[in-house]
């Protein structure tokens, strides 16, 4: 009593969906109406929860088989053809813990640790997801967010970098700040000086560029875990995605459903973030709180509450944490999207006068105070070894041995489409808004297209007279530039006086 | 710069789904990626937010259409090859508010209007109404419960009995107990009487009979409000399935939500019932509660709490209740599932003596209390008055014309597949599990195939003999056949003692 299993060629972005024709011969969609989810059973034994939709159309799928979307094919792993079941699933039996968080109860270790788990297995809808979430959001002790990083990062990975390297250093920004690219100048500063930091990035879900798209501008980032090794092995260093060496693979399902539903409390960003920090072995931490009207983080009373949280969970698992509070007011460097911010960080690297001041400025001072984890230099001296480190030109040749090998990306050019946005009137440059920003370089295609983004030539205190340029637009093709053009030309972002 | 629309015969279960080809020649969908929602506008200025899915088989999608799942591209109401644009969705202002609540504030009455219209309106994808409601599980203030159901009532249609009826009467069970089919016993006797009772019942979404599925055995249930109203005018009464005449909508789209997640509030449910009561314009209107530890409300104190909530929300509301705790230890009557629980009902209208006595009992009790709200009629004459009315075969009239003005359904029998679950030893029946019975009945093919159930032949008190039938189940097909029998054969659901 089987069906054959078929790709449906559907991406449903991370969803498990089966589906079963109306026709099918040996199971009643009836039979799950009202259900949640059916559990797909595959004859290797695996099985995956997923939901389910009905075809009524035999083009699309006959009825001796079971479609599957591309990431539910993908994770029950069996061939086109292979034989499945299907049965009502029996929702996650940790279900009964959200709901007694819903109820207001507090979650131990043991029953966060299902939750989670289960979440990392794909064992929860979206649905169910934001039920876990929302009922956090409402209240969480500081016993809750402890166990609830720890369980996130015990679902995926662990990276250990045996005794090697006695201190594994990192520096992570909670995020916010166009063009702040400062991790792509840190990372070979640092290694250069003979720390480890095997640092992982993320790509842009809704920003114009992640530190993983706009390292792939240079060189491969799509690392396994041996290759990343060796990179770092060598170099003490290296600027990867995280994605692929599953690290709190539980936390990129979570933050799919905060980000549309817009929630995000510090209780869920301190156990997010330092669960990733667990998952990659880090010893010492510097956390980088960008505090700005546009920024994520809008006050300094924010900031502050942010701060505690991460030095409570921080004691708690062993981390030395260090973090700083940086001005977020505006954009970092001139270039936003990939292309732009790689030419950027790379100037800063090879110290031309070109370089962005802004970058290159709180790059040292961020390098200098992981600098200062190192026992055997002496407080204070961060900041200058740092500056010592780039000057001399180390920090350029450690940067281009880890792209050397993690694998030399093609060259690439800002998008040829070019607009000038002027200015209106003459004056200073009082305010830039991060986020208009960010939105007219995602409109001019980035981070899909690498040349596309905004490449600021007058920053905030700068004078600026009628008509001169205040920065450019590029973009790789028609529709996308003109999308652009219209948006910086309702509302440029900037404002004079 | 517009595609095609062209319905995608796949049932989402109610979930708008707007599929894209990766081969789009005017979207790409890495633009879209990472949102949550787009906005599908046709050319006829209707539009409609959808979940997007990337079709990546041109046989299923051409690279100049877009696909619509079947509830979507009924809800935008094009014709197939209709021109229709797509835009990133601007996510519900409403979706605010629900972020103040999840924060703990307290929440005014056009804050919750705003959020039902936009979940009415099929703004609000599951995961948003999943957070709305579990922020909403963890406190509603008495006043947010009266805005909400209000809301819930406004956000469909209101029926206006005009004043031809200054009491429109209505009765209505929380629910839990398979078999317990009074509103059909209860409507031809309080008709009868002459009180208006214009009763809407919904189908079963997890149970293995609603009222509309069981009365759907008798007659037509799918009325339009016309039609609906014809049959209330000739006969004071009516009993159809509440679906057609949307009444309190954003109700069942965040009921769909509840029962997965399993959630369910004495706030949420007193707002879902009390918004369709406004909706179907009762005036006095009697709640049942059965009280049992398989039934929902398992204890007295609960019950005790939620006959409070009623009268609460009542009184804000201006309406008459009368609220009664029952008892809920047992199914009702002898059949579960459409054609038998249709047999007790026509058994206990016509006074024969093989119908169950707990389910005329039960009616005439309730009938009683609503009759009561009659200032004509003396206090403590109600129980009476319906006995007369039930005997006298003014009921059973009554109930033959309301058949007939709906529109006399074919005749049905119970399935022909029959099981006898036999006594494994002799002694007295101790208790029956409703969860259980209701499990067997649905297996073995109810709702679905109006003629499969379960026939209950000895209930709580009986005694039995080792080897004698406990119940029968009926079934029309095979599978469901040996389905509901190996269920029985595991747990039979009785306890003998």
């Amino acid at each position: 009593m089987t069906l054959s299993v078929k790709c449906l060629k559907i991406d449903t972005y991370g969803e498990n969906i089966a589906y079963l024709s109306c026709a099918c011969k040996i199971y009643k969609p009836e039979e799950f109406l009202g259900l949640n989810k059916v559990e797909v059973s595959g004859r290797h034994g695996k099985t995956i929860l997923a939901t389910l939709n009905v075809v009524e159309d035999e083009k699309i799928l006959g009825c001796m088989e079971l479609g599957l979307s591309i990431p539910a094919f993908r994770r029950l792993g069996l061939k086109e053809g292979g034989q499945v079941s299907i049965t009502p699933a029996t929702p996650p039996a940790s279900l009964d813990h959200v709901r007694a968080k819903i109820y207001g109860e507090v979650l131990g270790a043991r029953a966060i640790r299902e939750i989670v788990d289960d979440i990392a297995a794909y064992r929860y809808s979206k649905m169910e997801i934001a039920a876990f979430l929302v009922s956090c959001a409402s209240f969480m002790t500081v016993e809750e967010i402890f166990n609830l990083t720890v369980a996130m990062a015990k679902a995926g990975n662990i990276l250990d970098w045996d005794h090697a390297y006695p201190l594994v250093v990192d520096k992570h920004c909670v995020g916010g700040l166009p063009g702040n690219r400062t991790s792509m100048v840190i990372v070979p500063i640092v290694a250069a000086y003979g720390l480890t930091i095997p640092k992982t990035s993320s790509r842009a879900i809704t920003s114009p560029s992640g530190t993983a798209d706009t390292m792939e501008v240079l060189a491969e980032v799509d690392l396994n875990l041996k290759k990343m090794k060796q990179v770092v092995h060598k170099h003490h260093g290296c600027l990867v995605w995280g994605g692929k060496v599953n690290l709190s693979p539980a936390d990129d399902i979570m933050i799919s459903v905060e980000r549309p539903l817009g929630i995000d409390t510090p209780e869920q960003m301190v156990a997010s973030i330092m669960s990733k920090k667990i998952a990659a072995g880090s010893s010492h931490l510097v956390i980088d709180i960008p505090v700005g009207p546009t920024a994520k983080v809008k006050t300094r009373k924010e900031a502050m509450r942010l701060r505690k949280l991460f030095e409570h969970i921080a004691r708690r698992i062993d981390m030395v944490v260090d973090v700083v509070l940086t001005d977020g007011t505006a954009p970092v460097g001139f270039g936003i999207g990939p292309v732009l911010e790689a030419r950027d960080v790379m100037d800063v690297l090879a110290c031309r006068e070109a370089g962005p001041k802004d970058l290159r400025e709180r790059s040292l001072m961020l390098a200098g105070r992981i600098l200062e984890f190192d026992a055997k230099l002496p407080g204070g001296e961060g900041y200058r070894t740092a500056k010592r480190i780039l000057e001399s030109g180390q920090a350029l040749e450690t940067m281009s041995g880890i792209i050397r090998d993690q694998g030399k990306a093609e060259k690439t050019h800002p998008g040829t489409k070019v607009f000038e946005v002027k200015a209106p009137k003459s004056g200073q440059v009082k305010t830039l808004d991060c986020g208009r920003l960010a939105r007219i370089a995602r409109a001019a295609g980035a981070p899909h297209f690498k040349g596309a983004g905004v490449d600021l030539l007058k920053k905030t205190g700068e004078k600026v007279k009628q008509g001169e340029p205040l920065y450019r637009i590029h973009a790789e093709i028609g529709s996308d530039f003109a999308f652009a053009r219209a948006m910086a030309e309702e509302n440029s972002g900037y404002k004079i006086r």
